[in-house]
């Protein structure tokens, strides 16, 4: 981990490695960090899918991350939200103990803050549980259902939340975020986008960077669209999108989910992630056999 | 409790008492259980609230449930749903242990069951836990965003879920209550119905009974409308509908969830039900005032 | 037409009959009139699909619908809803000068309103035009994506609109719909149920009656669920709502829109409605087949 | 007009100016194309918002803006959709013998069609009443609820519609419009977008222009944005989209619809737009007074 680096480029929204039998599976974690960095040259993770698992599980997911991460990766963000505050800041607080870069919270689902200040005030309980950790609200009004502008969170959040740090941004309303990246000229946060598919469009705005399970398996073609876009040299990085978008479009009229994730990464990293947990199920074998003859047909425009 | 006894009637969905700092409050579980029973005739309660709770506290609120409702409840329906299959693996076994009268479960809300065949595997991973305990399915679209039609559930269900005993039906579309209804003639299953502001609709259809927190509250009028239904008398039930109707559409109106709910409770019980939890915010003065006063100037059919 | 006769029961929401090439077929009407009458006992037509016709088409067939059902139907009600007003309001004004027994409007769906204000502003301007009809408020809000709640559309609505009758209400609201029968103590306003397929649970909270395609076919057998109903029996009424909604359910999962309607009007009648207009297109065989199957397999109370 | 000349940049979504008592006001026409010419830079119109004017109406005023705009204006489209095939297909003839630079439909949004051959077939009937007339789809998913991928559309569209040009874009779905643009490698078609609010967003991935009213008022700025954007200074670029943004966010916030747009563009312009026409109504005074001094208060990078 390299404290005090800022966050930013990409972040892998780690996978869940499971043993057959529907545990997880500790094992890989040494493996896949090493295929992160040295085969796709991402070097931050987001353990983010976490809602599936208990909390023993969950934490000794996260400590397995920092120790194999700790010499390897910039940034290990471990996701602390839960439906319920004293499982959020028990996490909270584990999180802290083990040196994460930083903790990230999503909104509650299931009973819901109808308004900034509740919002706040949930999140401002978690964050205090680490209060020397950096602080990520974790943006996704399609899964939550909470829609409450982030662009309007960000008024006085530094008063509430010191610790706060910054974004991931996953929903397509993107005057939302070009109002946030608006309001931080002194770059106090970072916002990361995450809706893989429509990446540069908000990188067009300002977004420093992305999280996203895509990176898992096409972060080293994402990092080339990153640079192209530095430059920059749109019709290149255009064309990267394009294809990255051409595979999702393809796979999302499959169905696609963390289960054809799960599938996807195995075949491209050689890493067995297993399958998912119930009530999700394993992506079919038709799937995998079109998903994968689909990747493939790609011609990249870096000549691979 | 009363083993055997069928499920029917009014079920009162539990509110969590909370102490003023937030902590859940078992010291009142034994008034909440006498009032109920004495006061709104109502002998069922679902302890449905869990999903703001970690799991020791919904274990200890489960066992306060069962201890005082042992001699004076028919049913204790705890609900062991849970976004993690271990979770609520782990709270279906613990239910058993206590004796519970039954458990039931939500659709996982965050990772979504796609088809019938996803969330039959979940709900009968949780059951098989509990092997001898009734098991019930919450229906609740709205709040899950898990639409699979339950008629369509029914198919074989027994096969997969032996202990399968019914569903608590929270959604509008009568439709797919009524052909669970249709499907029910040899009276294996039980319907109640969980959107309160429209029962009696439900009951036309054929529905056992019902779920609800409005029982906790107007349960003594509500087992009037029951008592009015089956005569029939429709124009005496009707009567009940709309005057809970009115309250409910009123309260509606201001904003109106488990916060509020607490807050009427507390009021016309005077059991102090306590703040909610984070992210909910307590009910505010002017709210308790407002709904109060409609309450009271509701004049009951009955003469109150 | 039968002047004065409150509006009751059921009303047929009548199918646009059209030539294999896409004209409107005004020949077939008499016959539709002598089937809905004599065959299915009913003898109130509300014509209402006629968004997809232009003005000269819509004056059209409203001509024929009073020319041939003079003598035989008790009420023509004209749908005049437009996106446009000047165009509702000389449909309007058509409908009055060839004797309507009423018009309805449907809230525009383009350009929407936003608060009962502008709906019922709008309503206004179009029932002006019409002085002496009996006048309709159509809800349909899964169509429109107005979700103006009817309660609180009476309010002061005589007041606004002299000739405002009632509502076709299309929704599964049924706490509006009781709001609104409550306060229609009176019975100054009718309430006709707009969802066929749980009609019974909208006649428990004391709606009028019903508006529907479904009555085009199944009127007759709907006509013995309302006089179960009326008894009350309870259990007989259910059954007639059980087998209705088993014919629906099935076709609604295949597929069930305008075209598929007339389909079914068709094959059960023998009344030739044709295609349906573009966008939309014509019933699969494979629907036909099926549907036929279906309604032919059901074994109605009375014998049938 | 410019026959032959490739549509891009910017078109303003021509308002429809009305008379204080709501007749459409062909007398402002005149000025409102010099004004956008002169102040705004904006030499394309789209003539869309005809689905509140009644076909006359529609017809005149396209007749009005064709005259005014003969030799000012690069391109007049006239929107010809409707909910009703046949006054489309009117709209259509009548836009073709005006000599209209291009025709644009919306999918029908009452009766809807349920997928690409239904809509393809529709849209095909109307541009065949203008055989040599670019033809443009409209595509605006969150006002009608057709949600028909643009990119499944594309495919074969030119032997269906040989007059198929391109598309006005009015989505959030970037994912979409990125494969439309991937798969017009010739060119052959355009693609402007249609929320105002994050049009760098659709630049970035190659979106030929714009259409929306947002360009009557700001048509100016938004050209530098463009300037900006080619040469590319995205940190420029950006300046002048968060700016725009957050006017618009702005106003959104306080209620933002055809009415408010009509008001902006009064005070702005100076042409009186008149008020919008039922069940829109006017602006309130306060909107008016905040949206100005807002406006106002926009310092853009240019040093207005």
């Amino acid at each position: 981990m390299t404290p005090g680096k800022k966050l930013q480029g990409l972040v892998a929204a780690a996978i869940t490695p499971m043993t057959p039998d529907g545990q997880i599976n500790l094992s890989v974690i040494h493996q896949y960090v090493d295929y992160l960095v040295s085969e796709q040259k991402v070097k931050n993770v987001f353990d983010g899918e976490g809602l599936s698992l208990n909390i023993q599980e969950r934490k000794q997911l996260a400590e397995e991350w920092m120790r194999q991460g700790k010499d390897k990766l910039d940034h290990v963000i471990i996701h602390v939200g839960a439906l319920s505050l004293p499982e959020s800041q028990e996490l909270a607080k584990h999180a802290a103990a083990i040196g994460a870069s930083g903790i990230a919270v999503i909104a509650p689902s299931f009973f819901k803050p109808t308004n900034k200040d509740e919002l706040i005030a949930f999140l401002q309980k978690v964050a205090s549980e680490a209060p020397v950790v950096p602080f990520y609200y974790y943006h996704i009004p399609p899964l939550t259902g909470v829609k409450i502008r982030v662009e309007e969170l960000l008024d006085g959040i530094k008063e509430q939340i010191p610790t706060f740090q910054g974004v991931k941004f996953s929903d397509t309303d993107l005057l939302d975020l070009a109002q946030c990246i608006n309001k931080n000229e002194r770059e106090e946060f970072v916002f990361l986008y995450g809706v893989d598919e429509q990446l540069l469009s908000a990188l067009a705005i300002g977004a420093d960077g992305a999280v996203g399970s895509t990176y898992n398996y096409l972060g080293q073609k994402t990092n080339l669209m990153l640079q192209a876009f530095a430059k920059p040299d749109l019709a290149l990085a255009r064309k990267y999108q394009f294809l990255t978008g051409e595979f999702l479009s393809y796979v999302i009229k499959l169905g696609f989910g963390v289960a054809q994730t799960k599938a996807v990464m195995t075949f491209v990293s050689g890493i067995p992630m297993g399958p998912p947990r119930l009530p999700l199920v394993d992506a079919s074998e038709e799937f995998i056999v079109k998903a994968k003859a689909k990747l493939d047909s790609i011609v990249w425009p870096d000549g691979d």
